[in-house]
Parts: C-alpha cells; sequence; structure tokens
C-alpha cells in the first residue's frame, strides 16, 4: 500500500525505473476542467533527465499516452488515467548490482520488506517514479489556475551556497532562466559551477529547494491531524532525498520571542484581513490565512556516487559498489518541478474539501 | 474531517478547549494487550498544564475514564473509547476576546473556514486537544513495547540555547530529572533560566524536541507517498505549534558530500546487516532499515504573549488583545510527552502494516 | 478497524453492551447547522428497548451527552463527540454464557477473530451499539432536512406476513402510529398478534424494513465502486441481523423484460426531467436521478431465543445454551430508526462529496 | 472519487468504453506471489464479448499488458500497473444519442452530476470497465489460492426460471461446461433457449448469480461497519445492473423462526468447531466462522434492447430512442467472473487485515 496521495482528489501511481512503463490514475479532478496536453508535456520537460550539463545523461523521452477521463478536451469527473512507457531500459546495466546494497539507496530496506525486488535502477525507489506525480501534479495545476492560485518552486541553497533573499524580494519570473532554476542569476551560476566541480570529482551535494503558493483563498486546512502543513510536510517528505521541511518562520523562528514571531493582523484598504509579517507562511492553526504559503524542502546528496564505495551483498558478504551509469550531482534542478507538483495536488485537494467546511 | 489520524491502529479524537469533554477513539488495536491504565495516567501526568515554573499554570487534572475495548484487562480488539471531563472551565475568562482575532492564534482561520468558532481557549485550536494524543499514545506505546520498540524525546534546544550533542552520546534515561526534559542537566539549568527570564519579560520562545526511536525492526514504511519518515512528519507537523520538521542528517545534511553521507553497510558479528554510519536516520528509501530512527520538531514561540498586541475584530475594526490567562513561555518540555505519542501512533501502525507485505 | 462510516461526513463509534459506555464522534459535519438535542432525544427513543409489548423488556434510558463541535446550538465545523452511559450493567446475567457459543450469534466468530472477548451481552456484536449510529443518524438528518431531503423507513413484512402496497400508496406519515412502526394500520394489527404469539412460544421471527428517501437531488453517488445504492447496501448490511438489500425493482425485477423495467424518461410541466415508472428505485449508474429513492433490507428472526439450544464451548464440549434475559422477538420495530439513521448518514456524505464533482 | 476498491489489497481503475484505453492498479498485493498470466488471460476470456449465441457479438480482444510490480515472475509488493488498449472503438456508432437519454441508463446522472460526458458507448458507466475488475480480480485469486481459498460463481436464475437446488448439492465443476455458466445441465439448457428467445424479440432479460467460496478461515471480518458481507454486498452492488444481494437465508430467512433458524454449533471428528446447517451463510457477526461463505446477487435486464423507446434529450425535447448495436440479450453468463473477481477482492483485503487482529 502506500501508493495514493490526497483525499478527493486523488492520484495513485504505478511503475519502476526499468519495467515496462509507468503512469497515474488522477481520480477526484471536477469535470469541466480544460486539459492542456501541452502543459502536461512542458511540465514532464522541466523534470526530464539529460536537460543540462548538471543533471544526469541519461535520455528518457517522458511521453506520456492520455488514456482516460478526458473527451472533447475537458475532463469528465471520471478517472484521468494516463501512462508514461519506458524505452531507455538497459536492465544489463545493473546486473552487477543485483545482489548488492548499495549505500544509503532503497536496496536493503525493499530486500527487507519484501524478499524480492527489482534491482534494476533502483526498481520503484528509483526517483523515475516522479514522472508519474508530475503528470498528475500538472492536472493540479491546471485546476489551480482556474481559481488564481499560483506555485513556483525555486533552488535556494546548493551545498553550503544559500540564496538567502526573502523569496517576496526575488523576481520568481526568472526562475527558469537559467538551467539551476535559481531566481539570482549571479547565485545561480556559482552555485551551477559548484555543482559542476563537484560532478568532476564523482560525487554529489545537497540541495534546498523553497516554494511559494500564491493566491490560495483562506481557509485551506483541515485540523487538527490533516493542517494543511501537515499535508504539505508529508508530501515533499515523500519525495525521494528528502530529508526536511520547514514553513513560514521554520527552525529559526524557534530562536524568535512570540512578541517578534506574532503576525499582527490589520485592515488592508479592501477591507480585507490581513498581517503585517509572515513568519506563519500563510497558515495559522493549520490553516490558509489568505496569505503566501512558503516552505523549504531540505533534499540530501544523491547517493549514487562515481567513487567506489564498502558494502555487503545480500549473503552479508563484503562487496565494493562501483560507481556506473547515469546519475545526477545534484538534485534540485529536476526536484522544482516535483516540489511543485505536490504542492498543487495538496492544494487542489484541500480546495475541494474546503467545499464542505459550510452549512 | 481531519480528526483521525491512522490507517490500521487509527485514533479520531474530538473535544474543544472549554467544551464538557473530550476524547479519544482507538480503532484497530490488536486484541490481547495488556491495557496498563496507570501508564496512560503516567503519561498523561507527564503532558498536563501546572507542573512546575516553566509550565502554564492552569490546573486540569486530565483524569481519563476508560469506557470500551477492554475486558478483563487486556484489550478486545473492538474500539477503545477515552474521555477526558473538562472541569477548569471558566469560560468567562474569554469574553474579552470573542470577537477579536489573536495575533498568530487560529482565531482568524477558524471564522474564515467555519464561519461559527467556540472561541474560549482557542476551542478545538487549542493544545488541550493533546490530551487525547496523549492518551491514544501511551496505549500505542504499550503495544510498541510489547515488541521492543522505545521512543524518547527530549528538549535540545530553547530559544538560540542548543543542545548539540548527538543522541547517541547522551544519557536519555535522566530526561525527566528536571523540569525541561532535557537529559543534560547543565544545559537544562541554562534552558530552564532562560525560559524563565522570558516568562517575566512576560514574553515566550521557541525550542526542538527530538526524538529517539530504538528496537524498530527493519521494513516499516509504505513507499511511495506513505514512506515512514513523511508519516512521522505529518505527525509532528500535526501538532500545535510546529514549524518544521528534519530526520537524519536533516537540513545540514543538505551541504554534505555523497562520499560522506552515504551509510556504509557491513555485517556485525550477530550476521546482521547493519550500517557504521546513521545519516539516514535509521530510514532509507522510506523503510527502516533497523538503526535508531532519530529527527527533530520545531516549535514556535507561544502566540499567547502576556505583553499588550495590536490587532482587528470580526468587524475588521482595530483592537487592542491584552495578555492574559495562564500559559506556557516555551511549549517544549510539555511537548516531549506528544512527540513520543505521535510517533507510538505512527510506529505501532507501521508496525501492523507490515505484516501484510508479504506473502 | 472496521468501526468507521463514511468519507466525508464520517461516524467513529465504540461500546460494548455492557462496558461502561458507548459513543460516537461525527466528523465533517459542516459549520452552522443548528444542532437540535430535543430531535436527537426523540430519534432514541424511537430505538431504545422497553418501548412496546413486543419489544425487549430490558430498560435503557440511552442519555446521551453532547461533549463537543456545538457551540451556541450551532455545529462549529470541528468533531461533535456524543456518550452514552451504560446504567443497567448486570452483567452477573452472563455468568452462564461466559464460555459457550450461542448459536447464530457473534461469540464463536469474535473467539476466532480476536482470542479475547468481551462476552456479557454479545459486547460490540451487541445491537446496543446501533445506538451510537442513531444519535450520529440524527445530525446527519438535521442536516439533510435544512436541503429539504427525507427519510423515512418503515415495517413492510414480518415473518410471512407481507405488505405489498407500494410506498407510493401508504401514508407514511402514520408509520409511528403504532408500535410495529408500519403505516397500514390493519396490517400492523395482524403482524403485532403474531410477534406477541411467536414472544409468547418463546422464539423469534425474522422481518423487512422498507425505507424511502424523497427530496434527493440528481447526481449523487460516486461510480465506480461508490455507487450510491451500494453505500446504502453496504450501510444497510452492516446493521446486525441483516441478511438482504435490494433497492428499486430488487429481487423481483430479475423476471421482468428490459421493455417492461427500463424508466422512460418525460419532461414535466416544470421542465424537469423525470420518470414515468421508478424501478430503477431512484438510482442509475449509481447516481441518483432526482427520483425518490427506495430500499428494503431483511432481517433474520433474532438469535437470542428462550428455548433450550445445543451447542458447544470453547472446550469443545457439548454444552446446553438455556433461553434467559430479556430479548426482542423481532428485531424490526427497533431496527426502523436505524435504517433511516444509516441511510440519513449516506445521504449526507453523499451530497457534501457531490459539492467536488464540477469545476 | 469511488474509483478504488479496498484497504490494504487495493484496487483503482479508469477506462471508458470508448476511450484509448482502461485499466488497474494494484496496491498491496504481498510480494512474493507467482503471477500467472496465463491465469489473468482466462479469467478475462470467461468476461469478454462475443463468447456466444447469448451474449454480445462485440467482438473485444481484451488483451491487457501488464507494466510494473512483478519482477522474474513474482509480486515485488509494488503496485501492479495493468492497461488494456480499446481496439474496436467506432465512436460513430453512437453519434445518434449523444444528447439523447437512453432509458434506464447512466446517461441522465451523468450529465446532471458533472455536465461532460463521454457518451459513447456508455463511457465509464459501460460494463467494459468491468474488464479492469476482472483483471485486478484475478491477481486476487491466486493469492487466495495460495491459502488453499477458491471461489465459484454461477447462473441461478435466468427471467422467472430459477434453480433451486442448493449450492452443495451441485456439481461446481460443470459450471464450464455450457455457455450460461449454470451447473445444471438440463436447467441452463431451458435458460439457454429463453434468453435465445428474448433475443430474438429484441429484448432482454435479468437474472441471478449466486456465488460459493470454500477454504476460507474463521476471523475474516471487520465489525461494526465493514463486516464481512457488507464489504462483499457493497462489491456486489457496484457491479453494472446488480439491484440486489442476499447472503446464507437472505430474504427468505425473514419467513423462519430464530429456533428454525439457529446454526447449532458441534465439535467435528477433527475437534473443529462446526455448525450443523449453514442458515448464516459462513457469516455470524460480520465474521466468517468458517463454513462456507454463499450469496444470491439479482441483475436487472440489460437497459439497452433492440426495440424503440421513447425519451427525452439534453434540451428536454420527446425523442425517440431507436434500438442499435451489439448487446447482451442477458448479462448473467459475462457476470459470473465479474462476481467472483469482486468476491476475492473482498477475501484477499480481508485475509491480509485479519493478520492485524491479534497481538
Amino acid at each position: 500500500m502506500g501508493n495514493s496521495f490526497g483525499k478527493i482528489f486523488k492520484i495513485s501511481t504505478f511503475g519502476e525505473s526499468h519495467g515496462k512503463g509507468l503512469g497515474v490514475i488522477i481520480d477526484g479532478c471536477p469535470a469541466g476542467l480544460v486539459i492542456d496536453e501541452e502543459f502536461i508535456r512542458s511540465e514532464m520537460q522541466r523534470r526530464k533527465p539529460g536537460q543540462s550539463k548538471i543533471t544526469t545523461q541519461r535520455k528518457e523521452e517522458d511521453e506520456f499516452q492520455l488514456l482516460s477521463g478526458v473527451f472533447e478536451g475537458k475532463s469528465t469527473g471520471t478517472p484521468i488515467g494516463m501512462v508514461i512507457m519506458n524505452t531507455d531500459q538497459k536492465s544489463k546495466d545493473y546486473g552487477h548490482i543485483a545482489d548488492k546494497f548499495r549505500p544509503s539507496h532503497a536496496d536493503f530496506t525493499y530486500h527487507e520488506k519484501y524478499g524480492v525486488r527489482d534491482y534494476r535502477g533502483g526498481g520503484r525507489s528509483s526517483a523515475r517514479e516522479t514522472a508519474a506525480r508530475v503528470a498528475g501534479g500538472a492536472v493540479a495545476k491546471l485546476f489551480l489556475k482556474h481559481f488564481g492560485i499560483d506555485i513556483k518552486a525555486y533552488v535556494s541553497q546548493v551545498g553550503h551556497l544559500k540564496l538567502d533573499t526573502p523569496y517576496h524580494k526575488l523576481d520568481l519570473s526568472k526562475i527558469e532562466d537559467n538551467i539551476l532554476r535559481c531566481p539570482d542569476a549571479k547565485k545561480a551560476e556559482e552555485m551551477i559551477d559548484y555543482i559542476d566541480s563537484i560532478r568532476k570529482s564523482r560525487d554529489t551535494v545537497g540541495g534546498v529547494v523553497s516554494c511559494v503558493i500564491t493566491g490560495a483563498p483562506a481557509g485551506l486546512g483541515e485540523p487538527v491531524f490533516d493542517r494543511l502543513h501537515a499535508e504539505l510536510g508529508k508530501a515533499m517528505l515523500s519525495i525521494n532525498a528528502v530529508k526536511g521541511f520547514e514553513y513560514g518562520s521554520g527552525f529559526e523562528g524557534v530562536s524568535m520571542r512570540g512578541s517578534e514571531h506574532n503576525d499582527v493582523f490589520y485592515t488592508d484598504q479592501t477591507g480585507k484581513t490581513r498581517t503585517k509579517t509572515n513568519h506563519s507562511g500563510g497558515i495559522q492553526g493549520g490553516i490558509s490565512n489568505g496569505e503566501d504559503i512558503y516552505f523549504k524542502v531540505a533534499f540530501k546528496p544523491v547517493a549514487t556516487i562515481m567513487i567506489d564505495q564498502e558494502s555487503v551483498n545480500e549473503a552479508g558478504e563484503a562487496v565494493t559498489v562501483s560507481g556506473k551509469g547515469r546519475h545526477d550531482p545534484c538534485v534540485v534542478p529536476r526536484a522544482v518541478p516535483i516540489v511543485e507538483a505536490m504542492a498543487a495536488l495538496v492544494l487542489a485537494d484541500y480546495l475541494l474539501i474546503s467545499r464542505t467546511n459550510k452549512l
């Protein structure tokens, strides 16, 4: 179990890295939504491998087929099924690790949990699985766009290099201007160079993706367990390689005093209740308050490195895992659309649920 | 919706701060478990207000009644229902804020979401709700104890004061030795003094709770969406005042290289597959690997301060919210048992689910 | 597990026949609903034992306490918790069957499933559990009433005595005019006499409850698995002693030809699309079509009889189960409000879900 | 929503009658199960159209592709994805009913619910959707076979022609010996002739499918709402054209007295607790008792007839719906494998859940 996400607007995914194909079913997408296939395709392009020198050189075309749930260009309210066939299977690449446990991969844990495992390219534990999420998330984005809700993620840290500027002082329209997906061109260059040097040393490094949601109405979130940020946190933590999540003031807010941290309410010119600051990150008591929602997601360094490593095999014998294949030196540039996709799925779901809150 | 947590071992809670009572139903607790009521009571004592000079002076006895699901001292497999009656209601205390939105509280968002709200003491958004979680979590702990799984949380930061010692170099048996629940006596004293000074300045401050789970077998966690750490993250983020969650190397792991961060496998003397380091925090690919599971939870400063604050009321008029009542200057000492309770609920649930993974 | 029902408007129940108490949590009831406690009380009176000579003479007052989720008479959108304390516990009555398996009761199956069981009065398998459903269903009824949806059930068969008149030729306002809850006074008398004779012979007999839902809009039901009638069927089959469910033409429809059975559409004077006949029972393709929804529920004869029966005990030894206690000779008069309660819960849930179907 | 079924062993389906394709994801199938593709294929053959003179002459090959979740012939515990491409789309056939509401079809209700609908062949409301269920159910059957649980359904009524012999007096190995799937050869012939005459009159007729589950252990079922027969009932009522469900003594049991109906326990030679009769249909208190589980499912006459019918269109105008296309005169022969598939899904799910009942 565990391969579905959402309550009303819900996705279920399937597929392994080197199996025949993968896919997603979106159940609960309201009827009447214009399904722009070109947009879905463009989102998948943002995630696909082989985009630039700082991503894996693996080629996957990620062509999806829309099989159901759409009629004459509009969603019908029935499940939207999409499949993506794997073309670049090359499973022979993986014979050398068939019975070895790669350090900090999921080989050992899948082996312990299931007994059987598809070792080719990590099977289900591969980030290839996120292609299905991006397809599902693209539909969620189309739904949100209809209601004026926009989601933008960007790279805010690579290794020790941080972009400290708060999101509202950045020009988020520039995110796609560089291969890193960082809106600060200068910082981006520095970070790209760093990733490139890491790549040359056959190593990998971690990073942080920040995300901003604008246009979300007040009232989204279902206390007490399904608080909006709790679901966003789960969504983000379910992405490969994620180690941490914080929203609003996050871990730094800990050091603040209540008198500094509290967001003071005022009435704006339009008569709307607003807050002067936004340490709350747009969420109070687990419910959106109409301000921008923002959060950060920490990604660890990719586990696959091009350097030989010690390990053990299924028989418990000491073995060497040698670095082979085509992998990302840093996951964050391609993680940006995945973070957005998962955020979109949460927002779409909670927007629908909020229709049931009042009489 | 949103008031249930878990898939098999599931709790549903109800109750407001100043209503007649609150409670919890535990559904899915396996039959045959010895239900030690004394233990449940002791867990609730750890959470209850009025414990020390650094917690609120409010008196709540938190006496629970066990209404069902237990026969001759053992769980029967049917739902375990527990209620806690509110005795210290004093709802008149709250008249002065009936139509005001307290800064960084949930007053405004509940108002927007539901239209109607119980303003007394924050109603459902009050941390009083966590009493029901602790009662449910205590039963989960009893279940886990049966399988040798132990959960210990402690305070590792208050404001800017950090306890940097990694958990395995601390003596976790000393957590309950001081009113802060910090295993380092010296640091604890410093932090207690700091909280006390904050309290005297009528302000509040945030903190961090760390948590360690020992004895969990490999194989817990349900990829891809219901990864073990994703569910733990959601559980923690669903607790009042939480702003961030990280496990294993967390946000710091971002700066590491893959070659440093990867946890190398080896075979120990007993033939068991182990890792030399534990940057993974006991979880790889979303599944426990048999090492200790550890994570951190960030709590913001309590929103209720004893200092007057500007705000607006339901009519959008500028008002002053004056600090009154009895509140915690820092939430972390009482958050320790809540973190443990939520972690126990996740582990109990996933332990049961793991029984269905193999043929 | 298995003690929650519903997706958005959801109830969770707990409690045994002879435990301290039972209760229900309603999660997902929209905010702003006037909660008429007097109405809830009156619904519970319709279910409670000791109402008449044809029901058990057991006395249970079924006084509920409303603990949460309601403020100043209105629902707040937070969980509504209600408890009913057991006053007439008399558990000594049950010592004689502690280790015996009563024929066609749940004693044996609970023993096999859980190992431990509360044998007093059937524990959780007792129809006492339905008190919590009626409390929850009463709130659902209040919600539905707000939207003009009305649910009426009545007794349409006792043993071999059938009321063959179709529901729309009956005066449903007369259901409560007799102790049987059958709108045909003459038939009712006959059936009451029959039950009374069965009671005197220390035996029991089965019956059928019919139910009609008026005022439901078109569009309720979630194909393909959560069709409206599938959920209604599950709801009814979850009631104690139910052996069958049919809607619309039901089992009799099998013998009809398509040309007879099809409900021809026409446009009525108001411009509304209607059907000339209603073999569909108001549901087509799993979705309500705006016509009356109707269905039947079959109840087996109560398993507890006042006649000695052979059986075995936990040790597998032959034993005699002697008829003792106070039980219903026929369950249907008291089943009427339970059928209504479960139907109300389904309708309330699906009405809320339907708000998410379109853009 | 509504397109997933099951809690642990769960299927999610997608696809319309005349879209590009349909499919199923099975999540929660335990790892290590040998996935016999030939068996899945043979199950789908039993459901596919064009099998005999008494089924529709439409040709659909129903070739499925297994895309994921299976490695080297065994399930891996990850989701099993299967797709079936539609080859015989001929959507031009349906232009004549694009804006008409066919009587007793789902055209009107889908229109009301979603606004948008794929009118070609009924879209999602078509029985074509059950192909995905049969594929999923075949995997569930393989799982159950591993534990000695067998499911056999057969036709027991067509129109007014009933096979009254109880299941245990029939030779169920003969079900597949005739095109009707009725184990009594003589009755089968009579029923086949009847269907053929109905077909010639361009009309349709209903029928009943009976089902027997042998080898199920005691202990399956999750009271109170998720009783085994409640879930079986929901599963059956979710199949197209189903109008009723009964198990054990069913509607006939209503007329019996408790003293007749009760199933007396005894200890058999092997020391096992058994019942002398089985009016309970193998389920007591919602939990299997180890005896055979049996139930009946009522199917209405197929709504598509070859006779002209009055109706209205989307504009509310009177129109004639003329009978065209290739349809089944009676649905039951092809419903047999669907009933089995849904029963298998319920049993597989509950077998897994039962692993969590005891400590």
